[in-house]
């Protein structure tokens, strides 16, 4: 089966996808995207993650390509032809084509791509086993709040995590305090059996699984704190995790050469990894 | 007559030069660039802008696409089949087209695409205009030392100087130094006749037109120091100038609402600016 992506008003075979050499993404990273779960046919917190392109957009200055509604429609015809149940879907909207030029250029056509990418479901048992995740100096820009393209900081920090052999790559802060992972964000369970993760501010993405984790957190009524730490509180940390839209939940079990806590996923991640399968459940049924 | 661009191997009409929606270079910036002035049908400092494409490349470790006499090749046939006389040739290499994943993949072959840009050819008198700067935090990335792509944050600055009616916005670092401008490299000359320029580290981008500048400057015999210096100082300067591979050198005289020197070119930037032509006629002539 041909696996069909979306460019501008035309679903094509993947493979001839494009977009132009004077695309705005592609000179300037000049766009920004969303990646969403796909999980029994149906988007997990696909609101939230619209919601959140737009507010990346609105933070560009690049207008919508279309009503939220039509979105909607076109996601749900891409997904349908490609009868994807389990996997991702990407959007990318980029400012659009136009003779480069540094400054934004007025009344082009922004550049809609979506496409998608079949995957295991999410499994709690499947992900039980704890990762590693080593710490590097945040090099990124200051506007880490806009989903944008501009992740080469972030993908160079991914690399060196994969060649080290972990998961994932914490960024630390000038202040020496953890930002977020490369594509996820941070979180720990202090001694005191505190849930903490950074405070959003331009420092970091709000993620959407981490706000839904935030939610059924208090929900459940753990005491959960918003604000940052320091990798020597991570270390010393009674659990740490890392939540992404693709990855769930994952238990850090090692950050650099320290284990953290009993070297296995806690209790405090076996508890959001049900709470976190219950919200999948419920807001893809039907 | 159609122009032509040139993408992994082939001359196309520019209108249907594409990439991929899955090349690295749309969706992570993971790819640099150089651009290139044409004068006289030829390079001005060609090997120094390729050589600085290597440097790049290499520290991205992103596969050259081809040797450099072979580069050399295609950007000659690209430069006689457009005809260009005068204007700007524009190189992109990114690291390829790859599933999504933010680790860098390996084995695949890098993307290359060259177009050009006609432009009206060097002249000193009709540059000699002097030009409004403003001042912006620098939000950049801290690899500025890199001439990737990732280049939202410069695309922003510069907008925003075009919106309130300058030429070019410097950049201000943490600590009050201005680092170089969105697209250009900041110069001033002090009242006690020394020529400044950042000196070049992990924050500014090493600019060709900067170094030969530099060395036909030090051949004069001018005083040239290689320092930071704070937006106060460059207020407080006898001259100040912009450099770049396209506006060449342009006299700053307003820095926000501060009025510089006289208000017009000054004799450095005359002196400079024509040492300059003389290095493009040098360079371009067979």
């Amino acid at each position: 089966m041909t696996v069909i992506s979306y460019v501008n008003g035309r679903y094509l075979p993947h493979a001839h996808a494009y977009v132009h050499i004077e695309d705005r993404g592609f000179q300037f990273s000049d766009a920004v995207y969303e990646v969403i779960a796909v999980q029994n046919g149906r988007l997990v917190d696909g609101e939230g993650h619209l919601e959140r392109l737009e507010r990346s957009l609105n933070e560009l200055s690049i207008s919508p390509p279309m009503s939220r509604s039509a979105l909607r429609c076109v996601i749900k015809a891409l997904l349908r032809r490609n009868r994807v149940k389990f996997g991702s879907l990407y959007i990318q909207v980029s400012r659009g084509q136009a003779p480069r030029d540094f400054a934004f250029p007025s009344g082009i056509r922004p550049t809609l791509v979506m496409s998608v990418k079949r995957q295991k479901p999410f499994d709690a048992d499947a992900i039980s086993q704890g990762v590693k995740v080593i710490t590097i100096p945040d090099i990124r820009w200051k506007r880490c709040d806009i989903k944008s393209v501009s992740l080469l900081a972030p993908a160079m920090g991914k690399t060196e995590a994969v060649n080290r052999g972990a998961f994932e790559a914490w960024q630390v802060d000038g202040e020496g305090l953890i930002s977020e992972g490369t594509s996820s964000n941070a979180w720990i369970v202090t001694p005191e059996g505190e849930l903490v993760t950074r405070h959003t501010d331009h420092a970091i993405l709000g993620g959407i699984t981490r706000h839904a984790l935030l939610q059924l957190a208090r929900e459940d009524g753990l005491k959960v704190v918003e604000r940052a730490f320091s990798v020597a509180e991570a270390q010393a940390a009674a659990e740490a995790f890392t939540t992404s839209t693709t990855a769930f939940i994952r238990a850090v079990v090692q950050i650099d050469d320290t284990v953290i806590g009993t070297g296995e996923a806690g209790t405090f991640y076996k508890k959001l990894v049900a709470l976190y399968g219950q919200h999948i459940a419920r807001s893809t049924s039907s």
